[in-house]
């Protein structure tokens, strides 16, 4: 992984007093009384049972917390999807026709909002699952990298760090060529793509860039080597969309004879620097693949419920090896807190049985920083990157908890707007609530809706 | 059902302009600009396409939401039964131990607090299936319904309408007695407990009374007659926890030779005014004796998930003739855009397909206060009990919605938290996404918070 350094020019020292804090150890529940310091971005000193001192922050304060798997521009999907019913079908084409309107301007300005909203929900580090690459007919811009640039400076704006995981995209189905839209995703070849990711110097401190495979699907077995080669040699994160749907399982099986993990194992992809996305319909042998190599797991419950993918085997994973993280995807909401939660009662529906997750494990699957290669982030512990959040214990949805049961309220009660003060590499982004520098439902505003003579006036009633 | 009537003395007519309102028709989106008037709580005139005129809602006005099943003092067990992993049997133990308790005083004060959490949440009428009838060992009070009468005054304090669901409780199990605090919950026979509830006489026109039968555990077949009847004579909703785990199924079969759906058809439990609760583990035979007798039922998709109940078969209920209602039950949260969402979202993990439920008909489920005896409310049309919520578009989740798509945004993506505006029976109980009467989270927490001299101080860390 990359080595630690600063994250932030040394300024002066930040002193917080947290009332109540989780400092991110899954098997120690939360302290009173926490004096927190910072310095050049990282925390310097970190003291439970201290008296007040500094900023007061009332609540309960955990580390910053991963969004370990996001697709920026399917923000613009939240609730227009569900008209006449929607399908999976209307889902895709809804996303294909806004992603073929993007541009780098327009991309950026979407971006920073969505990043903006994730600030606001805690998120201090994003891995950006990024395959849209190119112009309109899939012509390369000038400068090749200016969608991942735009991406890169609206994390920087938006006060978050940000892994662009740039993501090899070259069928449009095993066998099948790109199409459409498509081929603004595709490179051509791995070596393509490599040569154009290898190009990229991301602008700021904030930012890692890690690889993905966007799936077997999309990247022919003959060429995935090149992919896990360019990440391991950059010791770089290694993201994949893994068994989400049946279907990508019956066409692995029809045209390799192995499951999708069967394929990435052969390829050497996995292990502790891998990520699989989803991992929804898996055999036990898979599971045994991905946990015994030390493959990590991102789930993505609210996307997993709204794609109708179904659920995965979340905790026959954690306990075969494979350490646990969180994205919110598709954001058809945004809110880190839904994810956790929806781990542990997709297990609860799935089994029947409650009480698979300790709220430590989902708070640690929520804060797992490492996953897109930020290893010094996710604990409050001198030395790590200094990322707070503060969830409030005053809403009607947090009122009248005990110190002794928060963590297990905020991750089964609390939701984003909760969400308090956030500090991201040691500078406040959110305050009370608000961002310090984004106006963020306006800026989203602004991007999701196009003035009408741009795509006809949508009128009321429209839709349905 | 209970005639039409005036719900609060007349008074000046209060007049409203919708931004954008969803009338309560399920096949018909949202309309613009909405003038909306009343008087004496009822809706006077609705007039689409209006100047604006009186008090603006910017956002999405749609009809008061309807908590079709609710047990109140369950919500001191939000996020306090995960501990230690947490089982079934660590949250029932919790449940009891909080029961044993409360006192009409404690309770009161406990329902009010969270009465106003609903009114919060856009919530205007509540159906309160309530057991907890007796003081300690099972002794009943000097006025043996003193606590139905204290929810039905928390109800009015906190300006919100209730169906005190009467509930018949006799037996630990079938075949078993009552025992511990059980001994609370029981009237000896199902005689003794039409004889209590015939007596009540709530106090305002804000509250009605039906029956509930808790469950065919807990009301032998034979007594099951008694209290059908005592509903039927009223014209009153008989509601019934039906099929929830699959150990009651097992029971049924074994003492009766039948499903509980079975158990009650043979009762004449079943029809328009009865609702079913949870059927969550159905025969196609029992999908079909709902549906073919109009019984309604009301899912409580995140208390099935908590307890790890399963998912019902909300799509098949509905389309056999089950009218569909929605409950926060045991209050793992209040937020019934989360459950309405929940009823499709856990329909597409269950059968790995989008699009089951249109937008309107999961918010027709979510204003179904014809399931709890007010059939005259859950429209915005003249006439109608004048119930208004109105869903701010202006948030980080719902920036950015076009008005076409608003009814699909606002069940997919809005929380309780983007409620501003809570009109109940005409009058203002929630402006500004303020309760107008009740300090809600600091009277949650004096509920639920007892000072340490009561239970021992609670320390952080105790627990985990």
């Amino acid at each position: 992984m990359s080595s630690p350094g600063p994250v932030s020019s040394p300024g002066p020292v930040s002193r917080w007093w947290a009332e109540l804090a989780w400092l991110g150890d899954p098997a120690v529940p939360p302290v009173a009384g926490v004096l927190i310091e910072a310095e050049g971005g990282r925390f310097t000193s970190v003291t439970p049972g201290a008296e007040p001192d500094g900023e007061r922050l009332p609540g309960l304060t955990i580390p910053g917390l991963a969004n370990v798997h996001s697709h920026a521009f399917h923000r613009a999907l939240r609730g227009r999807t569900h008209a006449a019913r929607g399908s999976f079908w209307t889902w895709r084409e809804h996303m294909y026709e806004f992603a073929a309107g993007l541009d780098p301007d327009s991309y950026h300005a979407l971006a920073r909002a969505v990043y903006g909203e994730m600030a606001l929900a805690g998120i201090t580090a994003v891995g950006e699952f990024h395959y849209l690459h190119h112009g309109p007919d899939g012509r390369p811009y000038g400068d090749a990298n200016v969608m991942s640039a735009a991406l890169v400076a609206a994390a920087a704006e938006a006060g978050i760090r940000i892994t662009l995981l740039d993501t090899c995209y070259l069928a449009g189905g095993v066998g099948e060529p790109v199409a459409g839209v498509q081929l603004r995703f595709s490179d051509g070849d791995a070596a393509g793509w490599a040569a154009r990711a290898g190009a990229f110097r991301p602008d700021g401190s904030h930012a890692r860039v890690g690889a993905a495979i966007h799936s077997v699907r999309a990247v022919p077995a003959g060429q995935l080597r090149d992919v896990v080669g360019w990440a391991a040699d950059r010791d770089a994160p290694l993201h994949v969309h893994l068994s989400e749907q049946r279907a990508e399982n019956e066409a692995s099986l029809a045209a390799y004879g192995h499951t999708p993990t069967g394929v990435l194992a052969a390829a050497g992809a996995l292990g502790p620097r891998a990520v699989a996305v989803h991992a929804t319909h898996l055999t036990s042998a898979d599971v045994g693949l991905l946990g015994s190599s030390g493959t990590g797991v991102c789930l993505c419950p609210t996307t997993e419920r709204d794609l109708a993918d179904g659920i995965g085997p979340a905790r026959e994973l954690a306990s075969s090896g494979s350490p646990l993280s969180l994205g919110s995807d598709g954001h058809a909401v945004i809110d880190l807190f839904e994810e956790a939660r929806a781990v542990e009662l997709g297990e609860r529906v799935r089994t029947e049985q409650r009480g698979h997750f300790w709220a430590g494990e989902l708070l640690g699957a929520a804060t797992a920083h490492g996953a897109i290669g930020w290893p010094d982030a996710g604990r409050i512990v001198p030395g790590a990157i200094a990322d707070l959040v503060t969830v409030g214990l005053d809403s009607v949805r947090l009122a009248g908890t005990r110190p002794g049961d928060a963590a297990g309220a905020v991750v089964f009660a609390a939701t984003a707007a909760d969400v308090r003060t956030v500090v991201a590499s040691g500078r406040t982004i959110v305050r009370d609530g608000h961002h310090t520098t984004v106006d963020v439902p306006a800026e989203l505003a602004a991007a999701l809706t196009p003035t009408p003579t741009e795509v006809g006036e949508t009128r009321p009633g429209g839709t349905g």
